[in-house]
């Protein structure tokens, strides 16, 4: 509005001249971008890891760049220096494209170069936009294209975040472990499409819980391994135009030690160029982990439920209020919002899906929301996990009295006898205890079909729960 | 193998000469896409709701054309007698071509017309494939095109596969709601977030099953009346290039005459033919239908469920032995059964979703997946809510006095005392109803917050689930 | 950290006493959602529309109150002026809790509750958090529940976005309109399968655009209409426990007032209470919208693919240099920005799916994840629709001499001969012309299959794209 | 109808007695399934691997029983001589229960059952029916529930789609590669976001989609691996009740000898016996491939498009003819087909998502919808990927000279000169060139920016296509 007041600069691209705010490190691609895009309000700024990994690769390929001798020493320090500066937590509001682009990232990957010349422009004791002495295109984007730098830093970003992920998934499964060994005594029903099954324990039950994560876990290193592997050297389309024949090879090993993060460069750089299969991957197994987290929330709302007129197995941790009328509800609301994130990752592995599915020969165009979503799903997921095993799974009680009583009056008790008086007759003692409201024991005994000591012997709801732990009692064969 | 002993005849089209079984009413187009398409095994003949619409189709272009002059009244009888005899149910095994298939539709157009041609021939004494008499293109697909024909043609069968359906949801309505009737009087805890809340009636909650059903009957005959708009008279690209001007009046009217369904053109052809809007906004009304009965199947299991160690509010009729190894025990099958063919019609809308998306300029290619999906999800529907209604809803019987043990057993019953003692005291009543074990009648009244003839008269759990029907208590203002 | 520093004030809840910031106009509960829900980092305060709206029902439910005598005037007002100032744009920052959050929207409700009832006493001269002489539950929630507040809430927020989604189809459309009109006389060559076709006009072309437009705002405002219908009243679980029997009617009134939407009480409360049928339905339309808007600007990607090795029919505006690697670069990157919103849109509804699906019994718990993704779906559709608008149809030039010399080029022309020398000779002759490069006007005349002026008669271009606009053809019958 | 005079034999189960046709191997729970299940009419035995599979267990079963010396001899020969005349291909006909059903797969295990019975019992000369000798429950599901023995099937018949699946895809692979070294030399444009980019070869377009295939095929194997793990062994719930101890890694032993698949028994029986992670995540892979087909299917659709208004780079054989009314077009049918598939494959991944997590507690009842979509995702993965293979991908030829012109008239090629000229000078270039309609090599000469035998050096085709591997040019540093 008042902009005729406040100091600006101009810059050329393109399309032509535009006035960029003087004390700004970004250019005019940046505010070309930032115009064509007011999507989501949420820009580059909001995904840290991002702006870290293009401060990484623009220092790797300086490096790379100088070492071969293409770029000058005192440029390639300076740009360096800058990204050096943004890794540590600078300029980051420097980032101002929105993260839902049209372009493929070169909107984000420009904003990267603009910022990243400016400031050296400065440490160089130019003016910013004096692009004569070093160039946002010439020489921070030396040998790279938009193609192979932005998938490359989703990747670094992504394993970034894959990384807090996996300590967070670890953290919550540490915490069902702890409760597993807690309740290992705890009898209870186990229950199969929500009807009376057979025993087990409680701590049966949360050990599930703990080994699922830990396959989850499993499937996720796995999933992070594949994008390790970069296109760092393909430029344009992956056949290399414009890079050194050494660049590749270059570029990777510095970027490597810079990130700490073991890379590998594709083996065929122009299918790496428009292959977007290892995010598909790696959002098809988030998606895995929310199915299981979402189950696992499920379990523990209905293990909860009541607490008069529900299964009240156990006792989730009072976290607020439960209720704007009903006095003294309590609701179990962090395992409710661990099953909203669920959803939300479910929802986001379809928009992944299709953006991957809608890449066109030499490049997908649609990496910006794949990412958009891929970083939602991650970041999301480890907020979950965390105030999942902070503010729930701690504090969990079992109402063990009530859940030895259900073992105690259940009918399930009757499968225990298969194999002493036959699937038939233990039907038929299963119906009649159903009708009267007796108890399965009184009735075998009452038939003649077992006798009390034998019977006794095999009911008893601590050998259910292990039949296989039975002392004393030998396998045979 | 053995095909040289087989009779045959010998048919030409753009690639050159191909023998076909003699006895076949199908011709080459349909034996290449049949070479072509060999993907789900379920061929046109599994849809014969598409088998009678194209007939019905091909029998208004007949009489259209005829009407015009371009068709001579001796082929344009014997294509409609040919018709006739289709939809009567003859010749739905000439129709051989898969339902997924490429093309746009082509094959099956083309299927039919060869069936048809082939027919007609015999009904005029002329050998099967002889069609310099009556030919497949030049006089049974007169005036009209697979992208014209195609569309209409899936219109036509949803159209008939969702009244069905909504035979089928009426059927279910009224069954829940005969439930609401029979348990009009059963007081039962209302549950939020699955913790106890207030009272209400098993009739009341039974009445939102069958209230429901209502919206989403309504949806579906907002969605459907979307689908009676067809594009017939288009031909290829929405122009309507070869077709007689007055061609699409006057395939509309005998259509509508034909199949009883009021048909209207589309205002803009060319848009019609390319635009699947109407699949989609169908298909996210079934979508809807599928979550609402995949609720109510979730809700019908938690509150059978049981018999000991579960909620036990209600009891499904036992349909069938529930295990293989628990004696006597008896599983939700049937909204099991439901549930799934709720999330396959889900699936299937992201199938649908895809599928519209990926249309491109003046056609969508990939309508036959369309038609596969939508017309199982209809189909699924239709016997899962059939199915619901006469295995499950009719038996259900509920456990009356457990669940008004439960309502006089609740902590949630304070609720009703906010207007009286404030939401503050009532919290600390169900704190201590909660921690003790007590009832909150007697803890209100130990602390003196009310006096019992007045707690008494609040407190009656009959006023708690309809509190605005409370006798004498006049509402003011 | 340093929080010992800052002035604080004692708030207590059921499950005890907390500091709360002195400033703040939020208390406890909302202290313990922000701690046990930090999960987007995106608060309600990035949603203003819910926030209006939830100021909205506290001012109706005050008004409504106070005419039932059940709430004092001098409470009535302050609550009243409270909830205006927050309409007018004040205290948004002070609803802190994530959008996504456990407990079915209680936070949210809560935060209200605590912000107005701080302000309310602010304005009656007393402390925050004095809460004797205004309580948020007892006096800003009086005859609410958050199960019918917050549903309210999102449908209120939900039908402002979507007249801002409405007005900003309409303005894209108008574009589409006007471009249809500048093409009006540009001859091209239609495609089917990306294959050609035969001739329109690339005003034809553009229109169906405008056309897609229209249907699907008219099935917005269907399902806008739907979420007029609230639940107020409802209170816990529909059946109106604590509400003044004339209390839903009333608020309504006042609400519909308020807001100016036609809102209507749904008739059966509990089943109102339960169900997100509407939004299912209204983001099924969404979903319907970002298919369409998606298929355009694929469309639109496509015609302007090249410029010398692509279709290179028409000319986006150049908006920003399209590599940071190849020099002169333009890229379709408005219509790929579009693209991305619309698979986000996609991916949000299956999201919204799942959540809807999840409810169980009375209430649904998974409301706040469907109004986040319904609400981003919302948003960023309207922001692609006049990005489309502004940065790219207005200014799509066309490629005239080019789009006319493929229709001349092209061999889709013989379907025009079709009802003159028959599909099978057309189809010879198409053949001939694909082999040898000749055009098909050439290879007619050279078969003797039809006259030259009858031929070019038929053949011109601009008849062949509007067939039934022939000028003295009057058709016949 | 009519069977009062077809005879019957009588059975009995938990709900009553019911008659089974005499001449059926299947019994009364196996008639109550398919009156309870009559959704999809797609029968068990529409999946023949799944049938093998159990008749495979059944017969690990009795080897392991007999073994043990719970079950004599002489019934289990029989049992195994029933199971090996199965999966030799005989009683098929046999598994008339629907694929989706409610019970979590307990009437496909009982239909096994009981057709292995009867099959035993004739075997051991007794009639069908006639349990006293050999009993479904008792013999033949021995030491076994549903709930083992269904997830343990369903994976040992995935795992022979997959096998199929993958032969499929190497076989599609082997085409693509040979493509890529028939088309090695052809020089063409390659294209980012569908504008012309920089030259490549159409042997490395080719050879990215062998590329493609090669990684999902290794996905794909690391997937089929997570099935090799069985809970076989753990009954009910895991727990292992009515098993003897030594059972599960008998029957595992017995198990991989029959069918020849290194199987493991899980180390958490109860956690594997409701855990479908290993489907969800196979699903997602089965996704990942349809992604990858599809943008290739797009792909080569976008390249053949034409023949005179499109791309026209390549040609897709011919396979049928492409319009009901259109003469001599031809359409890219197989790559359509392809692209349906892969919508479906994706549609699934969604259902058996959602399946997945609502699985409850110690089991997931909605394993058969997961089995159903999993199943045809892998069979129409397959028959797509052979159809494509043999029907599209051996028949594809290159147009050779209009590559070539293209490259030579493209405005890309100034990317090249980047290093020589800079990324400002070679836009100013790009820019004349796209006004003006020249060619970039006159301009630049023009310009005097480069000298002739310079320039001619650097943009020969050729090399810009493998600039790495230009002669004589020695990478340097």
């Amino acid at each position: 509005m008042t902009a005729t007041l406040a100091p600006t600069r101009i810059e050329h691209d393109l399309i032509g001249d535009r006035a960029v705010p003087a004390q700004a490190y970004w250019g005019v691609h940046t505010l070309r971008a930032v115009e064509n895009f007011p999507i989501t309000g949420q820009t580059v700024a909001c995904a840290p890891d991002l702006i870290n990994a293009l401060a990484a690769i623009k220092w790797a390929a300086a490096e790379a760049n100088r070492d071969l001798g293409l770029l000058d020493p005192a440029r390639a320090e300076a740009i360096i220096a800058a990204c050096r500066e943004i890794r540590e937590g600078t300029l980051h509001d420097q980032f101002v494209v929105d993260l839902i682009q049209g372009g493929a990232g070169t909107s984000t990957n420009m904003n990267a170069n603009e910022v990243i010349a400016n400031r050296a422009l400065e440490i160089l004791g130019h003016a910013r936009g004096d692009y004569r002495h070093l160039h946002p295109n010439e020489h921070v984007n030396m040998g790279q294209s938009t193609n192979d730098v932005y998938p490359t830093a989703l990747k670094l970003a992504a394993w970034t975040g894959l990384h807090r992920l996996a300590a967070a998934m670890a953290v919550l499964r540490g915490a069902f472990a702890e409760k597993a060994a807690e309740f290992a005594d705890v009898l209870k029903m186990g229950r199969t499409q929500l009807q009376d099954a057979v025993p087990m324990t409680l701590g049966q039950e949360f050990g599930t819980y703990a080994v699922m994560l830990s396959e989850d876990e499993a499937r996720l290193t796995e999933a992070a391994a594949l994008i390790c592997e970069i296109n760092l050297g393909a430029t344009a389309i992956g056949t290399g135009i414009t890079a050194h024949p050494l660049y590749a090879a270059k570029v990777r090993e510095a970027l490597s030690r810079i990130t700490g993060i073991p890379l590998i460069t594709a083996p065929d750089l122009i299918e790496a160029t428009q292959d977007c299969g290892a995010f598909v991957q790696l959002s098809g197994v988030l998606k895995r982990i929310a199915v299981k987290l979402s189950k696992t929330c499920n379990d523990l709302r209905l293990l909860s439920s009541g607490p008069r007129a529900g299964f009240n197995e156990i006792n989730l941790p009072a976290m607020q209020a439960g209720s704007s009328i009903m006095p003294g509800k309590v609701n179990p609301v962090i395992p409710e919002v661990v099953n909203q994130v669920a959803y939300e990752v479910i929802g986001n592995d379809v928009t992944i899906t299709m953006a991957a599915e809608a890449g066109q020969l030499q490049l997908n165009a649609f990496e910006p929301v794949i990412f958009y979503s891929l970083y939602r799903s991650v970041a999301h997921l480890t907020a979950a996990c965390l105030t999942l095993e902070k503010n729930c799974i701690r504090g969990i009680t079992a109402n063990r009295d009530r859940l030895r009583d259900m073992v105690e009056q259940s009918i399930g008790l009757v499968t225990a006898l298969n194999p002493y008086i036959g699937y038939q007759n233990a039907t038929a003692v299963a119906q009649e205890a159903l009708r009267s409201g007796r108890g399965v024991v009184e009735i075998v005994l009452e038939r003649g079909l077992m006798a009390r000591d034998q019977l006794e012997a095999v009911m008893r709801p601590e050998i259910l729960a292990r039949p296989h732990e039975r002392l004393g009692m030998e396998p045979q064969a």
